[in-house]
């Protein structure tokens, strides 16, 4: 068999969570939580499936779901996209991401991805037979360089992936990096995927920057979230895309022949759970708390910590304790401290090393503490 | 935006079921049950989100539904699969078909699709960048016309895709044509996709020729197959894929910049209750019943009614009614006579018309006698 991803093997997440599992390492690696989701959550899918959810909902979505969605972004960022048109819903954000990538992209055309950029973009990019092209961020800052940006840009360039939060660095893009993206797009028809699907977690009264939020953005735009992250139920795979009804329809007509429609009462129940805002809004307290928690108890380490605005990610510089290449300081980590982590490099196409890693801060405050008490040993 | 998939519109299915819901017909057009699930599937889902089975289960599928499903298998058909590298849970049967393709296609190859084919096997064939060769099952009879597949193979055919139990005309495939299938590919290098999401619908004491009974096939196929369509949760979009494992690791590769993962709850629950092999095994009584009441209350009116072996779908031929074209005539039928049904013309490239349209019978016996009724005045 010839292959159609020669490169790829198994993802960092599950490599990592595997070496976590064997060495009882803390696995702070693979971003899911550690706690239990809402009882009012699981109570509402049960709810739904005893009431007989349980066959194929429409094509794009339970209406419930969409109209909720369309709702929740209009209050958050003034934009009212419509529920029957413009918003579905997808087997998680994942999904999302390579179906709007096989519905505008044709094969040869030029997609720019933002290094350090999550590993799933590229092979996505390669599966639709399009040629990926690798920007990096601002090294240290991990900020958009708008001017490597502009140069990337050519006349084969159909799409722009971006990610605000940033995953793995939880940067946050700010409004002025929003209009001069705005700005340096305009004379363009280079189309956007936003992957914002840490939307709800963003720190330090910064607000998020969704493309919702930027008209002339929000026209050319595919934006993609998950419920999986926002309620603490990664493993749901639910997730949701906006875009204008032109973009949309051309999505759909590959969601149509993915997987065609996404989990029934799992649509039902998230529906009914979205009525209430609070546990969507509470989130950023809610996770502050803990990144706050965790950066204190490496503050008087040699690790240093990176700025972290947003996602549930703290990135750290381990150059003062080690000179090991990333992913091998991974695995010393993980069997050496107990304590599993990402490599940034993972992120990157030619495994670039700056000697940082990631951890994933979205567990219990035991948990946290244990591997403090561990990191605290390096 | 230049289309990726120009030619294509909403399916037959969302369409017809938008007439029904319109008109009030009975809806026996889009292929789902209408009676509730064992109450014990929804308590064993239920029960694992309470037990906080929430977050990404292994990329494959979660364990214990992998060595379920691999057991499943070997006990009925004999091969046993490897669960850690044979088997991957998959969001739906859809997304195993597509995610099959992606794995193993490359542009430019060329892919053999049978009419009457179901409406995703070619879109996601062109997703791929591959070319459909649409080769026609035997007029009439629906059965395999094995010169036509052989004149078909060419030095560019990458891959088969059969159907059996066959949607949407209800045959069965005998292990006599499994054989001829067998020889027939053995000098080629052509692997095979098994669309056999129906297995556990087969009548009349035949016998379902699972690609899995024959290790010469199996050792060179995707097998595929669907829990919503076995335990009457359509909406739950999980299904599995079955393969050697040098195929299953290309589709992994594929399926991990998809989807991902599944929903765990589902997959959990799902695994315990596959521990009971009576549901799965009863479903040929339970829906050889339904069938024989449906054709029993059409017996003997002006519609002709087709074999039906397997499946849950009844064929039947109007032409002694009405000689409008098959998608017409499933309008009028559904605006004037009050029931919705798929045309067969549908499942073909060239919209070719027989004077056939596909009645659902997976529905409560009160749906049946209420659509018969209506039938029984044309
Ligand atoms: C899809 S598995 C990885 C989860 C995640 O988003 C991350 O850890 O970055
Ligand atoms: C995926 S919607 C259609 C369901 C089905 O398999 C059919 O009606 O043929």
């Amino acid at each position: 068999i010839q292959s159609r991803l020669p490169d790829v093997g198994t993802t960092i997440f599950t490599t990592m969570s595997a070496l976590a599992a064997e060495h009882q390492a803390v696995n702070l690696g693979q971003g899911f939580p550690d706690f239990h989701c809402d009882p009012a959550l699981t109570q509402a899918v049960s709810e739904a499936m005893a009431q007989g959810h349980n066959q194929y909902p429409p094509m794009a979505g339970a209406a419930p779901l969409r109209e909720a969605v369309a709702a929740k972004i209009a209050s958050l960022y003034g934009h009212r996209y419509d529920a029957a048109s413009e918003i579905t819903v997808t087997a998680g954000a994942t999904q999302a991401l390579l179906t709007a990538i096989l519905a505008v992209v044709q094969p040869g055309d030029e997609v720019i991805v933002l290094d350090p950029s999550y590993d799933s973009y590229v092979p996505a990019v390669r599966m639709a037979g399009a040629v990926p092209v690798r920007v990096a961020l601002t090294a240290g800052s991990f900020r958009p360089d708008f001017d490597r940006i502009a140069a990337a840009i050519t006349p084969r360039t159909r799409l722009l992936i971006i990610n605000s939060p940033h995953n793995p660095s939880g940067t946050v893009w700010t409004q002025s990096e929003m209009l001069t993206l705005q700005e340096l797009l305009a004379p363009t028809n280079v189309l956007l995927l936003s992957d914002e699907v840490y939307e709800h977690m963003v720190y330090d009264g910064l607000r998020h920057e969704s493309v919702s939020r930027y008209p002339q953005l929000a026209a050319r735009s595919f934006v993609v979230s998950s419920f999986g992250k926002t309620f603490h139920v990664t493993g749901w795979k639910v997730g949701t895309v906006a875009a204008p009804a032109a973009l949309m329809a051309e999505f759909r007509k590959i969601h149509q022949f993915n997987v065609f429609t996404v989990n029934t009462p799992m649509q039902i129940g998230l529906a009914r759970y979205l009525q209430d805002p609070a546990p969507y809004l509470g989130l950023p307290a809610f996770y502050q708390a803990k990144r706050d928690f965790f950066r204190a108890g490496l503050a008087d380490t040699r690790l240093k910590l990176l700025e972290c605005r947003g996602t549930y990610f703290q990135t750290v510089d381990y150059s003062a304790i080690s000179d090991l290449p990333e992913a091998e300081f991974c695995q010393w980590l993980t069997r050496e401290i107990g304590v599993a982590a990402i490599p940034t490099s993972a992120f990157y196409g030619d495994g670039f090393n700056q000697c940082t890693v990631r951890f994933c801060f979205a567990k219990q405050e035991q948990t946290l503490r244990t591997a403090l008490e561990r990191l605290r040993r390096l």
